[in-house]
């Protein structure tokens, strides 16, 4: 006899409903492990950084993908935007509380990336 | 006068290189960040899993995203693939050493989002 067996090992390691699609937790990991989004948080760790600076920090993206990200990361929370009433304009990017939170979880994964990252490709 | 800034904390934090475009970094930070990978490598924690066990676990994934996203993580030596010689062909997934190592990492990061996400996107 077939026996079906039911896997849902996220919901039980995350609880029920977690994970699913359209679901908050997957909309908030899409946002935080997005291409782009994880190396502008850890970019931010520590500092404020102008537009430019946060730019030039994040290797290749364009504009139009760094102003999409930190729009989506302010309006979760993560980041915050300051503007200096200057001339010419000047804009400010840090970190908020919850933002340092989740840094805080994403560096061992980076570090471990940058670790390994030549024996896996190598494997290849 | 103005002093220009380097700004490079990526490469401070994680080496010279580290996460610039093309960079092996980068290739397996995409890889293990991706939209399905993270939910593929956390649903393999601690057993094995049938091909339609694993596209039930995680919701939403197409056929043709399960594929592509188990064959990079073969290449890269995070999943062990298994066929069965057996009629009906009998596929099984686990996770390598090195798959495990990973998910240790990605873990806490879905923790802390599986606990944040209604706050996050409450704030919006």
């Amino acid at each position: 006899m077939a026996v079906s067996i039911e896997v849902s090992a996220l919901s039980e390691l995350y609880g029920a409903e977690a994970f699913s699609v359209n679901c908050p937790s997957r909309v908030v990991l899409d946002h935080v492990t997005s291409k782009w989004g994880v190396l502008v948080l850890v970019s931010l760790k520590g500092r404020t950084l102008r537009w430019g600076e946060l730019r030039r920090s994040v290797d290749g993206v364009s504009e139009k993908m760094l102003a999409q990200t930190l729009k989506t990361f302010e309006r979760d929370g993560l980041v915050a935007r300051e503007a200096l009433p200057v001339i010419p304009p000047h804009v400010e990017y840090s970190l908020t509380e919850r933002g340092d939170e989740v840094v805080a979880l994403l560096q061992p994964l980076l570090k471990w990336v940058a670790v390994n990252a030549q024996a896996i490709l190598g494997d290849g």
